[in-house]
């Protein structure tokens, strides 16, 4: 055993091992945070380790708009206050809460679990569009067919996110759904100097009359 | 329910609140970390549980270091060719590890626990100080009154690591312990004219002959 070995303590290493799995935690900041938890009584390091399995356990998808819950049907989805047939088409879970945080959006979402990404194997099958297409054909079945419908594509501007949105839309508008984008433009607050050349591009090409 | 409300999922909150309890970890990156153990398997949020749990229940602290091991007696002390007059006094377990790395010190360590901080209600008597003075004594019960015993005081080179030194070298000198403390300095690879005026002062009066 060499003596660099004599401080191996193998429960250790595996959480810190844990810890590295995690976004943005790098070796050395794993085993501070390792080390941290070595320092729990009993009871914490209980409830973290239960936090973590009810996470898995308890949190399931709205069966509507797929963004997480722990009921059937999410507290969006449920609200009779909000319109449903204005349908905010985002990537993950953490876009809904983002929006909800403005509280001024009063449709409802659909989540769909990331973008079409051929370069990490992730095919359109891979996303939530299947049941997004017979949660529009149900919407229509149940208010006639001139119910309006619009869906708002709001996945990132990035280039999958805008071929995602690309991909959706043509399936959609055959249904007579109307499909919008979010406004692209210079951030509030931020300077025309340091913005990229696309989002100027898109700033001048999306002026509006004031 | 105000509409901020509808994205509240008990669970995630929960998984969140208990990143945020870790070192470094703000509020958006515990909810970012939250989201991303959801989406592991049922057999990963499992290990990561359970890495928990075995760190508390497997990691114990070494009956003569005190340093954490899995065993009752850790890899170091329980090492031949180690020099057991030799002790390094550590604030916590990293520094040993900090140390063990280099692969150049032969003797054997200790750890306090941290430092006296009576600012943070931590006293003497919260430190493994009992233990070390009970270690010495045994050493020289074991071989002789006139064993030649020297403790490295390395803590840090903070106002309560060195007051916590001076503090266990007046307990240990008169036990005919040789207590030595490690040298300050320039970093190597560091630069006069960024050092502080502390360390620079130390630096020159602790230079040596070349």
């Amino acid at each position: 055993m060499s003596s660099q070995n004599n401080t191996f303590v193998a429960p250790l290493e595996r959480l810190a091992e844990q810890f590295r799995k995690l976004p943005g935690i790098g070796k050395k900041n794993a085993y501070r945070l390792a080390y941290h938890v070595l320092e729990y009584s009993e009871s914490e390091a209980q409830a973290f380790a239960q936090a973590i399995l009810d996470a898995k356990r308890l949190i399931c998808r709205c069966k509507i708009c797929q963004n997480i819950s722990d009921r059937e049907i999410c507290g969006i989805c449920s609200d009779s206050r909000r319109k449903k047939n204005v349908i905010c088409l985002v990537e993950d879970p953490r876009d809904v809460a983002a929006i909800e945080k403005l509280g001024e959006f009063d449709g409802v979402y659909h989540v769909l679990g990331g973008v079409i990404s051929p370069l990490d194997g992730k095919g359109p099958e891979k996303l939530k569009i299947a049941e997004l297409l017979e949660r529009i054909k149900s919407l229509y079945s149940e208010n006639g067919d001139d119910y309006k419908i619009e869906v708002i594509a709001a996945t990132n501007p990035t280039v999958e996110g805008e071929a995602t949105a690309m991909y959706i839309s043509r399936l959609l508008k055959p249904l007579g759904v109307k499909v919008t984008r979010l406004a692209k433009g210079i951030p509030v607050g931020g300077d025309l100097e340091y913005a990229d050349d696309v989002t100027l591009f898109k700033a001048i090409e999306g002026r509006v009359e004031i």
